[in-house]
């Protein structure tokens, strides 16, 4: 894995649906045939420092790290990696043998982070077009082929996905403006461009709404232990030309009375049946305050977070991260040693605290009949 | 103003009525007739630096800076600060020059931060003392002699108001346990004692709670943007030896989902007449997010912190702080110069998510009658 802060790159994939809002923005993640390049949130905003990677054993330590995030940026990450474990097996092994070693490279890819599901998705999609083609004995290129182009597939319905979701988005949004051209939003996290392929999930919403000409003010949680919020979120829509004013989490309830802010959105991570979404830990305070205030409170992910297999939230399984994340902020100590730390990465929103779902196929209240 | 890191002091006043529990905690705020010495709470938990100080704008800049912080606290410095200030008016002057250039002093001290009311209340009970003496025509001794016993009456009897809160809340949260000999308690920012001149509010309660052998597990929200819950408040529980957890602020809601604590306490910096109080930032989202788990949710504060000119917490003023708090956390850029930050330093609980406000008098409960 090497590091480049070079713009230059082939961007043949990263240009023809992108409208010039979003080129304002840096793209996630790109492939050149060989190589996917990763844009290192870690080093943001300070530094645009990208990631060159060619073994999936890098790409699992990218998405470890958190230089590749968000749930829809992470399935398109996971299909790229199955491209190139497949290109990583051994090439005198044999049908069966090539399989078991795929597999396994898959499996472990996909437990790489636990509670998003559209990791795993992906790399199933992946993996059932590679157990077809091998069930067919094709050759060895032409399951490369087929791998790369079923990647290359889920990225463009990635980017898709995102401008749909930000026009049903933008729709839901103008109604609750009922005419007025100016927003007050709320944000958690980020579930922008940097979280998917495309133009992201609650952050689609406000691009939509910004190229409609809705004037838009956005308060981003700055989004603790990590802060992708001020780092990611701040950066991606003050690119894009949107106001957007960092705060600390702790300082929601009190921008919700001050500026009675028009709507929150965030993204999720998994959604169960029942409409509960894992996002973010904090999303779930943040939906108690809202409701506490009376201010909309809307998810915005893609079809592929929905896991209809789980009944509700409780199913969800949460990522524990580790201690330094909370306890040495940029690497310096905030917590005594005496003291234990709690770090959750996600946390789950119930359905009845959820105004609606923004999906590309639509606007969903509870209760959910899928 | 000169740093020390050695512990050695003269520390009558710092002995007598400590019980062996805060013996373990170093003192906040110590007096030797000639300089005041702060433990610097800007370099917790990593340093343990103290700061003597012996003029008036050196104690200024250390409020300012948070080197000394809580209202408790903050309003013993300003007692010393104006001794330091008596002492620094021209040996020359006249009466009346004297009572100017102390009563300028006074004002200028009183206003170094805006929101806690102690502050403001210990200099003028100082400035009042003077004022009757010269009016007396007093020596400069006398009234420099004066001063100096006001300020550490002001220390003893904040030391005695919060050993009685800490009774008061005891009480209070032994009939929550009902027989239960543990707890499961939350706490945000630091009203400990190192707030305080004593064992300071909410975490007096803590201290005599642990003392009456009731077994705690307290979760402390680290509190951005300046950590004083990880770096204060998790510091002290442990030096006493009480289980102290650190979260994130984000992570509140999901702390009461599973942990299901058994109450919230928090300290003030103002409380108005009807029971709306201010405190540091986040304290009112935490609140929402308590009512919503049905955690009682106490506020612990002396009567000095009653501002009883104010009718409701609409007219308490709230400090706003400079945006390199929010933007870069420990020196290092999280947040990009193109966007915004908003970091108003203390936000206000309406009386209605109030439980009880305890204080060093009794037990208070909406609606007030003072």
């Amino acid at each position: 894995m090497q590091q480049t802060t070079t713009l230059i790159w082939d961007t043949a994939l990263n240009s023809t649906s992108m409208n010039d809002l979003l080129k304002k923005i840096p793209a996630t993640l790109t492939w050149n045939g060989r190589i996917v390049r990763l844009l290192d949130q870690t080093k943001l905003p300070g530094l645009e420092t990208y990631l060159d990677i060619d073994r999936v054993a890098q790409l699992e330590e990218a998405i470890l790290q958190l230089s590749v995030r968000g749930a829809p940026a992470i399935g398109c990450a996971g299909a790229f990696g199955t491209v190139l474990a497949a290109r990583e097996v051994d090439p005198g092994a044999t049908g069966i043998e090539w399989l078991k070693h795929f597999d396994a490279a898959c499996e472990h890819l996909a437990e790489t982070r636990p509670t998003a599901v559209n990791l795993r998705w992906a790399v199933e999609r992946c993996r059932h077009v590679a157990m077809t083609l091998v069930a067919a004995h094709a050759t060895r290129d032409a399951i490369d082929a087929a791998l790369e182009r079923e990647a290359l597939a889920i990225l463009e319905e990635d980017r898709g996905m995102c401008a749909s979701i930000g026009r049903h988005g933008a729709d839901v949004l103008e109604s609750i403006l009922n005419g007025k051209k100016t927003a007050t939003l709320m944000t958690h996290c980020n579930a922008g461009a940097l979280a998917t392929a495309g133009s992201g999930t609650a952050l689609a919403v406000m691009y939509e709404a910004h190229q409609r000409g809705i004037t838009l003010r956005v308060f981003a949680d700055e989004t603790r232990p990590l802060l992708q919020g001020a780092r990611l979120t701040a950066w991606e829509l003050t690119r894009a030309g949107i106001s957007a004013t960092v705060i600390c989490d702790n300082m929601a309830a009190a921008v919700m009375r001050e500026f009675k802010p028009d709507a929150v959105i965030v993204g999720a991570d998994r959604i169960a049946a029942n409409g509960d979404a894992a996002n973010k830990i904090g999303t779930y305070g943040l939906s108690i305050i809202a409701k506490h205030h009376g201010v909309p409170f809307f998810v915005a992910a893609p079809m592929t977070t929905f896991d209809l297999t789980l009944k509700d939230g409780s199913g969800i399984p949460i990522e524990q991260r580790k201690r330094s994340e909370v306890s040495e902020p940029y690497g310096r100590l905030s917590v005594p040693p005496e003291a234990a730390v709690f770090n959750p990465a996600f946390d789950v929103t119930p359905a009845e605290l959820i105004s609606a779902h923004i999906t590309e196929k639509g606007v969903y209240r509870a209760p959910y009949h899928f």
